[in-house]
């Protein structure tokens, strides 16, 4: 299997906050997130202030587009993100329109989809047969602290996912101590937030991740 | 029957020119809304800006929160926003966390449901359970855009609705003239948006809104 890439969602109440956490690890690690929380707080601002600081890592809008996705894509997308992402209940319509704005731009840029609530099967062939082949495998913040665990019906389906062909990315309160769980699935990305960001040393807690990600994934 | 209010999605891709297309006719609707598109753009910059432009209108924040319902809910209401949504596909701890953060304050600020994709009656009845009696019932802008148009299916669902508690907006590309089209039904809000902003005179058309909503609804 290959190995797992780390991604760290931004989910600060503020730009200065996200740069004074990302400072201390973003060489780290792989992808940016520029998190719906920090999304909400500052806008586009956001997105364009961590391009200018990482011009060469991937970077991650988080908005969760549900509808109008030409002109999210577009403003997305023209701010610097390489990848958005799209929330499981928009039409198959919003997500196309994202795709075909980040087809049209150099270097292509891809939309991902963020599985949360109820979704289908038959919905996620669809997906893929648009060409949407990466989603987000969530843990729901707010389920997790109503005491959801990781659980045996969360790993059916991300093996499903993977075998449809999905790029599946996991998240939702992930500990380094937690990824030994999903280690027979090829994970594509794993997310770590407020594990990294809240750490004593963040950048310490970001090279456990990849020490671990690799001890888990690399052997293989 | 109540009188529908009349709500514009500021739908802009800047402030400047949100503000640009409010200032016509902001005086004559009911409910002022940072829209998605705005909201991703320009971030609580946008809220608090509104906020300050109309001090005595209700001020709805369009972000469709699917996660971190607490953490979403201080920043869009501490911006200033007396509503804000939330994507049905969200966890029911997400939309509780936000009503709570919500019922904490003076005056009272509320959550509205936007319902995108498949969500079924019995959620629905656990929204009502929990207490949040708003939802938004949309005809997606890319399936709008795709062809679709209202059809039997959205008024037996809107009817539902409707007698299940829930106070309905409707929304999607919505002109004066399709108003007669949800006569039967109690609607609370109709949200007028690109048929307003992109009018000749916007003045006038919200002005035309407003007596086709009294013309339909204020005769019951």
């Amino acid at each position: 299997m290959s190995i797992p890439l780390l991604q760290v969602a931004l989910d600060n109440t503020s730009l200065e906050d996200a740069i004074a956490s990302i400072e201390q690890y973003g060489h780290l690690i792989d992808i940016v997130e520029v998190g719906t929380i920090l999304h909400v707080a500052e806008g586009l601002h956001a997105t364009k202030t961590l391009r200018a600081m990482y011009p060469d890592k991937i970077l991650l809008d988080d908005i969760k587009g549900a509808d109008a996705g030409k002109t999210l894509a577009e403003l997305c997308f023209g701010a610097g993100a390489d990848i958005m992402t799209a929330i499981c209940a928009a039409d198959i319509n919003t997500m196309i329109a994202m795709k075909k704005v980040g087809e049209k731009m150099t270097p292509v840029r891809d939309v991902q989809i963020e599985l949360y609530g109820d979704w289908t099967y038959e919905q996620a062939a669809s997906w893929l047969a648009a060409g949407i082949d990466q989603l987000v495998y969530h843990r729901s913040r707010d389920a997790e602290l109503a005491g959801k665990t990781w659980d045996t019906p969360d790993f059916e389906k991300i093996g499903k996912l993977c075998e449809m062909g999905f790029k599946v990315t996991i998240t939702g309160g992930l500990n380094k101590e937690d990824l030994h769980l999903f280690k027979d699935y090829p994970i594509h990305c794993v997310i770590g937030g407020r594990s990294i960001r809240n750490a004593a040393n963040p950048a310490a807690e970001a090279q456990a991740f990849q020490t671990e990600i690799r001890r888990i994934w690399g052997a293989k």
